[in-house]
């Protein structure tokens, strides 16, 4: 199925929000209430909904369960995906904990990282490889996406060698902006700039 | 300065980008480097630049300490922005050390968390106190800005709290997505959403 970029996150965000709902049976939740919770508006909830082939009850709205049933088979591989976390330091074991805590479909497969203390151990719960065997490994444990959680100025350089060996998509928590050949499907996040933004826009309200 | 929350974000992000060349005496930069190494357009570039009052040189582009620095005395605070982490687990530890290693003007100035064990305790390296504390700390301490890294059905609560006490800029990393009252900035991370996102993509290219 074709779909924006946009209306992959918002059903995404449908079901993790509807997930507390997810053990109750016959639950049905109108669009309006999840726009509201979403700060959407209800035609935007339901031109989703259409887009996936969902209509929801007049009287009663969409069932809940249908809802989060009906997201996977669109938007989950069926084998779930394999993730490799590039840099094991605090940030990077953090969110591999993350993640395995997380009700989803993101395997951590591996850690990867330059500490000789860390290479061939468990840290944070998870296979930690050094760097070098990036290529060996990304082929072997069929690694779709990686994060990376490493210094920036080796970001560039290693998000290549993960291309190369086979990585399709890429989570970036550089500062690093990355932008990458046509066929990588890259996100970059950074949290300074989230804060300065934030920062920004407190400052110009005093 | 009125400037939009896309102009700011990229302000900050060409400060990250420059970080690197800042001891480099006379170092200058054209707007199409800049615009090469985030993805943008050289003319949206010098629109940035031209917003906050700022010409480059034809022939030699922008000066880049100049630039830091003027970019600095638009987006930042003259005395920096207190933060507080809300939740101190894995990755609201993580998240903290990661604001400390990094050159800014944010400074972590608490944690919180209901975990007895590190309540009136130093964690991560920031001191931590009880959840049931924030009224008075944000007012002690002078918190302007405060990081969700709690379980989500506790977020849109404390968020609450926070906002009475005075906080004005929130980043939220829990899964409970928060639209809360005009005059209080937030921002919204979900990483499981991040990756669903590029694991649809990734598999649609299959």
């Amino acid at each position: 199925m074709d779909l924006p970029p946009r209306t992959v996150k918002r059903l995404s965000q449908y079901r993790r929000l509807l997930e507390k709902y997810k053990n109750i049976k016959e639950a049905h939740i109108f669009s309006h209430d999840l726009a509201l919770q979403l700060n959407l508006t209800p035609v935007q909830v339901r031109r989703d909904m259409m887009l996936i082939g969902l209509s929801g009850n007049h009287r009663k709205g969409y069932n809940i369960q249908e809802l989060v049933t009906h997201i996977g088979s669109v938007i989950d591989h069926k084998k779930g995906y394999n993730i490799a976390i590039i840099g094991m330091g605090n940030l990077g074991s953090a969110i591999s904990t993350f993640i395995r805590n997380s009700n989803t479909q993101m395997n951590v497969v591996a850690g990867f990282d330059v500490d000789a203390k860390k290479i061939n151990r468990k840290v944070a719960g998870i296979e930690c490889f050094s760097i070098k065997d990036i290529r060996k490994k990304v082929d072997e444990l069929n690694i779709h996406i990686a994060i990376l959680t490493l210094p920036m100025d080796v970001a560039l350089d290693t998000a290549h060698r993960l291309i190369h060996a086979g990585v399709k998509g890429i989570l970036n928590f550089t500062s690093m902006h990355l932008d990458l050949p046509a066929g990588i499907y890259i996100k970059n996040y950074d949290i300074i700039t989230s804060l300065e933004e934030i920062g920004f826009f407190i400052k110009a309200k005093d």
